[in-house]
């Protein structure tokens, strides 16, 4: 049996703040309270339980609020992410072949077009209509769909179900402990799993949640270093801002300060021994949205002695090296556990996320003698930059759109601020200027995904097979 | 995917401390190493993978790992209760229809017949057999089987499956939080599903026990005032002593200590005020066999608001009460969850422990107005006695195999010691003296159930339907 998260919390804790916005707090028992009604909002404005819609907004209370009451009506959630471009977004809308699109009133603009949409004002103020609101939730039933790309760069919808969540949330508490003061602070964006599972964990936990609309490294260090929180999920730029808050102050992490979990690609080493001295903790993690976050995370007990380790499986889980017969055999991490994905939506729903029920994750990676994991080489080439995934093929496809495009490759360059950046190699067959192409990719892609440097090349390097040899784009500059 | 337990916490907290016993400690890893051994001298004696076997001993390192080596073999454990009689013994053997017995030296005066058994000494000293051990369970397999009475007084095995086992843990975890510090002192048995879910815990939680031989209340005393233990288990009359121990010496629970958790039965009014002057947290709990312990728990917050009541569900569960309309409406308890068992072995493996999903407790409870349960009758006329069940149908039937009794009937008179004890109701059909009932209940029954006073009636109160109303059997004295 799963519990319908939010009314069984709110039986149990009724009077626990949940959820901390500004100046304002709401409990379990409110925020029960008016997801119901904003649930009984969406049923009379013909939202069918069970059915799936997309919803856009900044991390808000109301964005929160509407997806507890999709979550009441057992909706699957596409969550569309704020960044992307309005090309993207339509992709998304398409392949989900949602119903409805629910938009915060501040995001009408990055919208496509507004067929189906359903503005969170609008919804806010309709007359609800008297709904049956289950007492249970069953494991398969799918909670979230967030769009992440691979090896082709087509942007695939992953199913998170209720028992995906579920697993990750109480895996997580097994690792990391927990106490009725634990309040987590939630600055990582809400339609990523990052920011997502900081809510399915309060629900399962009773723990306050601090949301920041979004990432202000002042309010964080303040609130590191007043104990006001205790947990935060952060990526490697805001963990370094966070870090440069501290020093500047003179000041450290409070005792009552618990863990920075650290996700989103890899922590240079040179934050971690800034953290140990600002006596703050952090916990290296490797997930990603087929896991429903986490899957192995360091402990900080470990940081120095297992250095550049993302640390080891979550109780629930296992994982292992494809054909790695001893320990130290580089190969592709393979992933097992009830926190992985069943599958995908709209043209991949035919496909299988795993193979004899571990999840091939693309990346490249070892364990050592003690079993700590490493990851050594990102999936098809992936960009890291400032915790968003890129795929290089997702950008070469867009530039290969172009009419004076002959070909593309993308790989990352290393920038400090963001860890990497992508970069293009261009093989032109008509005349183009830098800005000419600058402009086609923003109206196709997430300005994060846009390239920082063009560089025009002859022709591009690649193997025997005629196959695009990434790594070997660097060495053309 | 459900792991197995004992690899898996190995794997990830290799170095922590597992087991104290005495003067010595395990870590997780050389727990796993032992029981590995163990399992594969088991084998080598013949034990097959997935077999049901008795485990029969006292609360000691080599029982804990005994125990641990048949979940590697994914053996189903019937764990025999010390306090039984031969005559129930048997009973519990025959019906679970076990291939082998295993025992500790120290026990095998206690056992029936030495048929099938096997001495956990010559187990220790047998050559292993190289075993494969699946690092992964089912949630569906039996890890253990318990024997409990009901309304007819013939014991039934309860099966407990991995998946129960860990949904409780893991709700437990939910309710009361976890540190990596926490240490649990276990002076419940280990044949007890209070004691064996400590285990359990300890697998999945990564944290220490301190096990206890026998419940010694001047250790337990030093260990809650010196902190050496973080929570504990206890049923009421043990709380008595603990709190009388902290009296006599003018000392407090450390503040270090967190909870005890006080099962099996109700805990004086008294107790709990007592223990609030000494600075020591009791949360109230209501589980069972059936439910893998716990299935709702009062938080120490509420001891005084809630007076007498059983507290909340955990998180996965719901709890109901059949036809009540409305808050405060008496009936039977329901449960649902996935601690919930599946069913039992032996002659009663047709029947199922639950109707439409439900376990139909046959305790009588009501739920107040914020979802509060309050147990205010125990099924079939139950009597708790120093945390023991006991089944007054289960006293009548072996009193009315004697030859010179006609009927006889069984109540609980309260007892300030045990809380309650059982007291048997006789109509003769010919002479006997009390002694040669007492001499006839004890080859029967465990020391615990033989009935404290005897009186002889000329007849006992039935009702219309010539139901035995044990009610009324005190109002005789």
């Amino acid at each position: 049996m799963y519990p319908n998260w939010i009314l069984q919390r709110s039986h149990l804790t009724p009077t626990r703040i949940a959820l901390t916005y500004e100046q304002q707090s709401w409990t379990f028992e409110e925020l029960k309270i008016i997801s119901l009604e904003r649930a009984e909002q969406l049923a009379a404005l013909g939202i069918e339980p069970k059915s799936r819609v997309a919803i856009l907004g900044p991390s808000t209370p109301r964005l929160v609020i509407m997806m507890f009451a999709c979550m009441h009506l057992q909706c699957e959630m596409v969550m569309l992410n704020r960044k992307l471009s309005k090309v993207e977004l339509q992709y998304q809308i398409d392949d989900a072949e949602v119903e409805n699109i629910l938009v915060d009133d501040e995001d009408v603009s990055l919208l496509p077009n507004l067929k189906k949409s359903l503005l969170f004002s609008e919804i806010e103020s309709t007359d609800g209509q008297p709904i049956k609101v289950s007492n249970e939730w069953t494991a398969e039933q799918t909670v979230s769909i967030m769009y992440t790309s691979g090896t082709t760069g087509v942007p695939k919808g992953v199913r998170q179900t209720v028992g995906n969540h579920q697993a990750s949330a109480v895996a997580s508490v097994l690792n990391i402990g927990l106490s009725e003061e634990d309040v987590w602070l939630c600055a990582v964006p809400l339609f990523h799993i990052s920011g997502f599972s900081i809510l399915v964990r309060s629900l399962l936990y009773g723990n306050e949640v601090k949301l920041y609309k979004k990432f202000d490294a002042n309010g964080a260090v303040t609130d590191i270093a007043d104990g006001r929180v205790t947990h935060m999920s952060a990526v490697a730029v805001m963990l370094q801002r966070i870090l440069q808050g501290l020093e500047d102050r003179g000041e450290e992490a409070s005792p009552k300060f618990k863990l920075i979990l650290a996700g989103g690609g890899p922590v240079p080493v040179n934050y971690l021994e800034r953290a140990h001295r600002l006596k703050l903790t952090v916990s290296q993690t490797y997930g990603m949205t087929e896991t429903s976050s986490q899957t192995a995370t360091l402990s900080n007990k470990d940081a120095f002695r297992k250095l550049g380790s993302a640390g080891k499986p979550l109780f629930f889980n296992r994982i292992k090296i494809a054909d790695a017969a001893s320990p130290g055999t580089k190969g592709e991490i393979l992933v097992r556990g009830p926190h992985v994905t069943p599958g995908y939506i709209g043209r991949f729903s035919e496909r299988s996320a795993t193979m004899d029920g571990w999840l091939h994750t693309g990346d490249i990676g070892y364990l050592d003698e003690e079993g700590y994991l490493y990851v050594v080489d990102r999936r098809s080439d992936l960009i890291i930059s400032g915790g968003e995934n890129i795929y290089p093929a997702e950008i070469e496809n867009v530039l290969s759109g172009h009419p004076a495009v002959q070909e593309a490759g993308v790989c990352a360059v290393e920038d400090e601020t963001w860890g990497q950046v992508p970069a293009a190699f261009i093989v032109l067959k008509a005349e183009a200027t830098e800005d000419e192409l600058i402009d086609f990719c923003k109206e196709r892609l997430a300005k994060y995904k846009v390239p920082k440097y063009f560089y025009l090349v002859t022709e591009l390097p690649r193997n025997g097979s005629n196959k695009l040899m990434r790594r070997k784009l660097i060495e053309l500059i």
